[in-house]
């Protein structure tokens, strides 16, 4: 496995493989590697002749107040894991890397980046999609990979690659959850043990609204109000918001519709434990009549 | 040549290029093709194996009242002139290839595109931005020739391609020019004779400035209004905007300061003859004091 912190040193390193046709996987991460990333990792590793794991924690992506500082780091740990994976190259460049300036040209995102956490982080997913559409175009990857647990970033980032002709297919992997139902994520570690004790409410209080739905549940506000008295029932949550939209064009649901049978629907939540701010998603097709 | 009106079959007359590794130079055009226009295709074709030009009247870069409806266009006139220039490839594409939907993801500039013509023409440059990007997507081009005489868009396409890595080289090609000095445009056909024996007055004037810059003037103020008097002098003329800026980054030079020896700058400006609105520049070293 080459450890490469360099765009120039991954040009040399991946020449010889587009050279040759060679498929290519990557997998964009922030590091702090959890068994979600090991899950995108595997996929990649499995369908790729190459696969690249980026890890850098991009500034673009974070608003003034939000954690870019704190985030948790451990590229050690990291690249210790990766290696037990048959992962070709970790590619962890630092800033200036990646931004040798600051850019004056990035991409923007429309109205699917309006609502769920695009609503509470303003500027969030065109500091992701431009990351990503740099690592597009510095790795050329046959495929990238991209978990469920952050919905609205794999609608956007596929979205992306449709409306500006990206050569790549965006691979959807599901979430990984501990034990308890609470999704895998780096911002984990921010949680005291009470807030961990209560996390997995976000969960189950999304699982139920999926199980609604299935059981025939139409009313978008029943749904909504049933997921927030589930998540507000734990002393230590604060609830960012909790939102039904449907897949994969992420329009909104308004609280007075109904589902209608044969959409796909996206019921996602943001909600704050402590100073950790936690997301999740059930994506559950609206049965038939 | 072969004349291709699909990205599908672009991709297909491609392919063997691309897996070949021949070298691609892209002349991305509106039409109504003039000199200026085959100065690109000229360069492109001394410098790369195939020549690829694009013909696309891009309905994202224009704003609500402007010309796209009425911007010239003749296809089959295009057509013969490029065949006589050795060019490969025509990529003519109707607007449902080059946007299948409506865009919910595009590019964005920022401050490069915040003065000169990105004042009168909120949008545009983010629409070209656009649809370049995917045209380089498209055509994965070696090379891509850009005219000077479009030089905020220049220099904005040349900071897209190193802010977002795009791995292609930018290539300027110097203004032509009528005899009289006004500039090469799809857009001269829009003037009345009354017009067109006035419109040289806009080179006139920039070229008044830079003499007059290389001469030792220093004064933005004096520069900006020895260019709006010459250009006031013509009645069919109405004034968009005079600039200086500093050249590549275009940063606005007010008028209250003075030119800095070593630098280069821009000055710009556009003008109305009639319903035509007419661009053209001059970029000038100023001289050490």
């Amino acid at each position: 496995m080459k450890r490469i912190e360099s765009r120039s040193a991954l040009q040399t390193a991946l020449r010889p493989v587009w050279a040759a046709g060679r498929s290519i996987g990557l997998v964009p991460t922030m590091g702090y590697l959890h068994a979600g990333h090991l899950a995108l990792v595997d996929r990649a590793r499995q369908e790729n002749d190459v696969v690249v794991v980026s890890i850098f924690v991009n500034p673009l992506q974070f608003g003034p107040g939000e954690d870019f500082e704190r985030y948790p780091r451990d590229l050690e740990r990291d690249a210790a894991l990766l290696a037990g994976r048959g992962v070709d190259i970790v590619y962890h460049p630092p800033v200036a890397d990646v931004y040798p300036e600051p850019p004056e040209v990035g991409l923007k995102a429309g109205r699917m980046a309006a609502g769920l956490c695009g609503r509470s982080r303003p500027g969030h997913f065109d500091g992701v999609l431009t990351v990503v559409a740099k690592l597009f175009h510095r790795v050329r990857p046959t495929r990238a990979y991209f978990g469920e647990k952050d919905a609205q970033q794999l609608a956007l980032i596929r979205r992306m690659a449709f409306d500006l002709d990206f050569d790549v297919e965006v691979v959807a992997v599901p979430t990984v959850r501990e034990p308890d139902g609470l999704a895998m994520s780096s911002r984990n570690v921010y949680l005291s043990p009470e807030e961990r004790a209560e996390a997995p409410v976000l969960y189950r209080a999304l699982a139920w609204a999926a199980e609604a739905i299935r059981s025939g549940e139409r009313r978008a506000a029943v749904l909504l109000e049933g997921v927030r008295t589930r998540i507000a029932a734990a002393k230590t949550a604060r609830i960012d918001y909790v939102e039904l939209v449907r897949w994969p064009d992420l329009r909104p649901i308004a609280p007075a519709a109904k589902l209608v049978p044969g959409e796909t629907v996206l019921v996602a939540a943001a909600v704050f434990f402590g100073t950790a701010r936690l997301i999740d998603n059930v994506r559950v097709a609206v049965p038939p009549a």
